[in-house]
């Protein structure tokens, strides 16, 4: 089975091989970043996208970026050091992994003793921790939900939690690779997913890569094929998930649990325990971010809604956890009443959502 | 308010003036048809498109393209009738309307005295009577719908039920440009309705052309904004209706039906009698036409899922009568329990669903 690693260090050590998602489904395009140019450019264009890769490529790619500058004097070394990782964290202001993983990485190298090679060597180190730990998380993630997975299971997946959002072998996808792995016969339903087909171009193609079957649908037609018998659960990733459960997931993940509640189907969701966030009681809290109206309408140039049209484009709702059968995380299996406090790794939320207007409602325009 | 007039005749009163679809919404182009080439080309490619609408446009374009034969012996003329209409009739096989214009075209004809002139005269008169009733049927359904319509509604809709698709001001829109042309406020959310993009591309340019506050928004978002408490109540087409009131319609009617009953909101559809098909006893029996995988595959060229990858493209689907709150028909609101028989225009559904595969589930790769 080939899962694709969206992030490793490429072959001669010095520079970090990223799977330029950009280019997916058309094109398989790997690039080795190796410049700082390269990194802030891969991270800010999407090449690559999903918090916890961006973090793992920032880290990474921060040791790459330093490796020409190791025979620098050291404090000059030391300030190109924090130019960088300014630079890095600069890229992109939402996820809350990047920054996370920046200072992680700079933690380290005020402790490491010697001169800049010995700097480099602790912060590569330390960068192969981060997505050691990532690939870790994924397959517990993946072990603790496999038994969800039987033998001839039908899936319908949202978005992209998969390999090429992660280090690893992804959140949500996790289970479904070891239950293939394990011999299982499964198919997985994908949605498109509108605005930025995230499950036609990413889901769908990861999937066909690893040999397992899966067919894209429209998001509309997820509800009629479990009304069919077509699906026998659901299985997504979260952005945020507040101490009650309430779940805040990519745009359309609410329509999918609550088709899954009326046909009477498991709708489960799979993160990491980075991504809980106990501070908010309940999913009313958190900020559902609206992005471009450009994204619902244009496509590759083309025009999908008339111009100057109203475009609402919230990118999260939010599942109430009454909907929500299990909550599985790399620390284990959670349901109802959810008692997190505790296991998080961190108080802060494994991605921030970032809040424009306080409640769903149409844009202004 | 303007409602644009998808289908009519050219100012000179020789072609058939129509809006070309196909370049909707970048661009309003109106294109005369005059030849028999124009009218089979506008038609095959979509420029016309709607059950209604290709039915009008079928036998205004019989007419024009007849124009200049109109010198000919009587034999001849009646000759290239016959040959005209089998041409464009083989347009498009699916929708029952353009068989049916053409038959009541050619069965005007065949009662007309005198030469071709006089015979060209009651075939003008003849296409013009079709536009004419379903102008009629649009507003009718319009009127009996006013009411439902209150001031300051938030009407989510899904695909194009509205003056594109017919040659009046629609279906499902007719009420909404009534309550608009009568002073009420309202605001309509248009799901974009993947993957044809209906909603986005021809019902948000409509309503923006009539001044109607539209806002278009991903398919996925319709629930949370229900959730929200974002809509009031919705409103879709038809594409066949079944004796109980099961019925069919484009794919992701059925997840907005859904979503509308669990946050305990109104869902109407309004339809003419002609999509009744009383000969079907529920919805189980309507057969469900699965389109090319390249409707979601690829959009203006630019791939959007894996070369090969298994698509599954159901181009309806049904919701069952108990989530349906009123049909709304030319001839009345209905409620459960059904009775329409007798009152469908013909046996005929309005729009025959094409069948391929006999129940949903995944397309054969």
């Amino acid at each position: 089975m080939t899962i694709v690693e969206s992030v490793r260090w490429s072959p001669d050590g010095d520079g970090v091989r990223i799977i330029d998602q950009t280019q997916l489904p058309g094109r398989l395009v790997e690039r080795d970043l190796r410049s700082i140019d390269d990194v802030c450019d891969a991270i800010a264009r999407l090449a690559v996208r999903g918090a916890p890769a961006i973090g793992i490529a920032g880290a990474m790619g921060l040791v790459a970026s330093l490796r020409s500058f190791v025979g620098d004097a050291p404090e000059a070394f030391e300030a190109r050091l924090r130019a960088h990782a300014a630079r890095i964290r600069a890229t992109r202001p939402t996820a809350v992994n990047l920054p996370r993983a920046l200072d992680r990485m700079t933690a380290r190298a005020s402790e490491a003793r010697g001169g800049p090679e010995e700097m480099l060597a602790a912060l590569r180190a330390e960068a192969t921790a981060l997505l050691d730990e990532d690939r870790a998380m994924c397959r517990s993630i993946g072990e603790h939900a496999l038994p969800l997975i039987a033998d001839g299971a039908r899936i319908l997946t949202h978005c992209n939690a998969g390999a090429l959002a992660t280090g690893g072998i992804g959140t949500a996808l996790a289970p479904i690779y070891l239950a293939h792995e394990a011999g299982r016969r499964v198919r997985v339903y994908v949605d498109e997913t509108r605005p930025l087909l995230q499950g036609s171009r990413l889901t769908a193609w990861e999937l066909s890569r690893a040999g397992i079957p899966a067919t894209v649908i429209a998001d509309g037609a997820a509800a009629s094929l479990m009304r069919a018998g077509a699906i026998t659960l659901c299985i997504v990733g979260a952005d945020r998930i507040a101490a009650n459960g309430d779940v805040a997931n990519k745009i359309g993940t609410y329509a999918v649990a609550l088709a899954a509640q009326h046909h009477g189907l498991p709708f489960y969701v799979a993160a990491p325990t980075s991504t809980l966030d106990t501070t908010l009681p309940n999913g009313d809290t958190i900020p559902i971010e609206r992005r471009a109206a450009d994204e619902l309408a244009v496509l590759h140039g083309a025009r999908l809604a008339p111009e100057g049209a109203d475009i609402d484009n919230p990118a999260f709702d939010v599942t109430p956890a009454e909907m929500v059968t299990a909550i599985v995380t790399d620390r284990g299996l959670f349901t109802r009443p959810y008692r997190f406090r505790g296991i998080e790794r961190s108080r802060d939320p494994g991605r921030v959502v970032q809040s424009r207007p306080p409640a769903l409602g149409p844009s202004t325009p």
